[in-house]
């Protein structure tokens, strides 16, 4: 009998014309907020994972290689960041990261679904970390753009940690130069800021709108990029700056520099910063008809 | 973006070469027992389901297709079915159907997983309806071919609601000659026996095996099935017995029997009856390679 | 290695929440005609098969349940049926089972999609069995709509082989009561008509247009219905007529009527007919968040 | 009608929980060989593939970004490649990068099924190049352990471009130490070897099987890796020395030598060499029951 692929499995959609199946030991929570579909899973292979319509965004097992990779090369390229602010991570695992920093007086986190934040702050500690509780944090329940436009306050690091720019229209908002000339009014002298660009193999268009924003934006953009298990592709980031350029950093520099802000890190590390700015942009060159 | 058919899924093996998958909205409990894999979930267009070894057993919104269909013709064909015995039947529908005709004084359920059985009291209310506490019935946890090897009662009537013929060797026996020459000793002088068998379309080999083994044993054999839509297919049955003919019963009969015996039903009927003798046991003819 | 699961299937549509996934074999042609995608695959147990837009049409394995089972009742039900018209039907397997029938002098076959009629011809052999190259056939290729409005000639038996209710708007418009009311005009005195109705469990608002559409146009409607195992379901079917009962009619009146005009089927006897109509049309009662 | 995800997909193994789905437009050819099942496709989104056992090798969207990296890192560490074996590959595009070098006299190519080679050679020009006809290279059907012990040539570089040690036992004899110190008897002074290793993070035992294999047989061990978007999973690799270190050369050096050699590629670079070397091979850490 040919049952060893039956059972409980979750379909992520990884491209328009692939899907990832995974096998799932456990549904922990599921809920319809106002803004998204929220799921809660253990799989078999990734553990304790939280889906946002459909998508994983992170997994017990491999939500470090991506929170690490998006937080820590501008954090470090900073020399002393002390506001930061993260746009979405309603799962409280980038606010973790920005926190290890201890120059960081400031961390505010806006995200636009309340509800999700609630239910991580309940179920995802082995995420969050009890980020939301380090009297650093500040949580405010707002749509980002609308946050951006309203605050007086100013920020050394702004990290965009948001859904894919492909998701829906409001998203790509997100991604898009108007966006990006109201974020640089709040950033500090040497501000810099993060983004996750989805993944410019599968979704080119998307990752060329964040590029080529940023590049209207700002002086010094930078692309890098992981393979993140639980998501089927290898992430992009863009990190953008009119001044500090992490890109031209060398591992001992950031190796040293880990060591004097006592950042401990699973994945991160200076060699594994150069290999994320090394990591090549890929893009799909196959065209349907032609040989 | 073509997320439509994102999400979570059950993927159930229909055939060799065939799968069904289906929409799932929760999962209500899950358990390895000593022997099998219990799942219950609510599926989207079944609700509450009973899954075993990744087949799904029982939903909500079809069980009584199954379970009628498998219970009643034997019952009206006997015209005082007094004692009976069910083989298998874990979430107890099968016991539920026969305790509706009131010439029942005992109804033994022998079923060898003992977990399952608590599993079904505790969160498959909505299948056995209380069954198991109707001072008629008597649950026998053990295995069925010991205990009809051991017992001294006899039958009017019995009910093999084992899992398929083609899911282990062990299942298998209970399709064999061997075992139907075992049961026939413990049958009453009018007793009948009634078997799931399977679908006959799909496993051919072991549909043959238990009517084979049936018609070596008993002087009146009759085959009927229906479609069960949460099983992916049309499942078969077989009834046999010595002096009764379910197939030569007229519909307006079984529909005055109903009515006598007060038996209510969602499903079965005297037309429905007469729908599940008529309809053929198929077969697939196609052999690869021929035209 | 858990690779049993590997290879090439077809994700095929069975209803809002379920797939049914069949191992490919070899993909024979496909093609994107003016109304629909076309594929004709080899399924490992079914052989040759007609895809419509994602939905199996017709496999060599099990065309002829639905096909005889479409065709004969209402052929069988009209004492001498000379003309007959199909609507759709593009593969020719309907013709070919008309065609049996030696009282027909004409069948005209209306299908709007003429490079499906050209690819059948070439590729479905096994299927049309050369129904199209018979004197009495003719084939237009037209809407059906427009057919029946221009076409000056009356039919005997009208044989609705549509695609799926809910697979457009315009597929609607074919099972609804305008488009039956039409139709009523080129039917001779003692015409009747058969449609396929799709599936009354899966899509019970499809159906009963169809049903109610019918039963306000003609005096006798009759529901019927069988398990056809590569579309995953249970089809039903209605015929309708003002003076003709295909239900009324006894297996051996009917076997007798085989004979006499010398039909050979291969699924289809006097038993087979009773057993359809005697198939209850199935309607999900479950309805989520209820017990 | 939900119908988005119809149609014709491969179902690939990727993990022993995880399956990736990719649509198919074309099957090109498919053959059971005497070693295994080969199958052609064209993905809606890779082009045309090689398919073995289950398990994409190779396709034109993305093969290069593979085979470049298997292949290059070695060849551009050894000052004076001349003669090269390469076991396994039977696509010929390993072939193809390593004849971009010129100082290449001989390419010795082994794989133990003739058939594939045949088929690779009518059907996979876009990979193979024309690889096969170099008056250079050399192709010898015969299991490449065999050919090991038995040839008198000796070689500068050996790349294996083998199926996955998890795929069968026969394959994890090819990734052990006995295997290696026999290969270690073939190589030149400065012989250099390169194996593809699976992915460490989805399979770390094989991979840790060929790691420790080679650390236990040479001086010099690198491991390095890359995404590769039809595999579903960042590949993994480990060259082998007991002189020429390729992780120690710079970017520019590396740019130098392939202007020199007047090697050109679509994907390798020095920039790439680095990203290559800088990429650490995951391990899945999360284990069930764990917090």
């Amino acid at each position: 009998m040919n049952a060893d692929f039956n059972g409980l499995y979750y379909v992520q959609f990884v491209s328009k014309s692939s899907k990832l199946i995974m096998k799932v030991d456990r549904i922990v929570y599921t809920a319809r907020t106002k803004y998204q579909f929220v799921e809660l899973v253990e799989f078999e292979e990734f553990g304790l994972s939280l889906i946002l319509d459909g998508l994983v965004q992170s997994t017990v097992a491999d939500e470090h290689i991506y929170h690490e990779a998006l937080v820590h090369p501008a954090m470090v390229a900073h020399p002393n960041p002390r506001s930061v602010l993260i746009i979405g991570g309603g799962e409280g695992a980038t606010l973790r990261e920005v926190l290890k920093h201890p120059s960081v007086e400031k961390a505010v986190m806006v995200d636009i679904d309340g509800e999700l934040v609630e239910i991580a702050k309940r179920y995802l500690e082995p995420m969050h970390r009890g980020s939301f509780n380090d009297p650093r944090s500040e949580v405010v329940i707002m749509d980002g753009k609308e946050y951006i436009r309203k605050t007086d306050r100013v920020f050394d690091v702004v990290i965009l940690d948001l859904t894919d720019p492909y998701s829906s229209e409001i998203a790509r908002d997100l991604y898009s130069e108007p966006f990006y000339r109201e974020l640089k009014k709040i950033l500090s002298q040497n501000g810099i800021v993060v983004t996750q660009a989805g993944c410019s193999f599968y979704f080119e268009d998307a990752y060329d709108l964040a590029l080529n924003s940023l590049k209207s934006t700002f002086r010094i953009v930078r692309e890098y990029g992981n393979w993140v298990p639980s998501f089927g592709y290898l992430i992009n980031y863009i990190v953008a700056s009119d001044t500090l350029d992490p890109a031209a950093m060398d591992p001992e520099r950031i190796d040293r520099l880990l060591r004097e802000r006592r950042v401990e890190t699973r994945y991160y590390s200076g060699d594994v910063h150069q290999s994320l700015f090394k990591t090549p942009a890929l893009r799909n060159t196959y065209v349907k008809g032609k040989k």
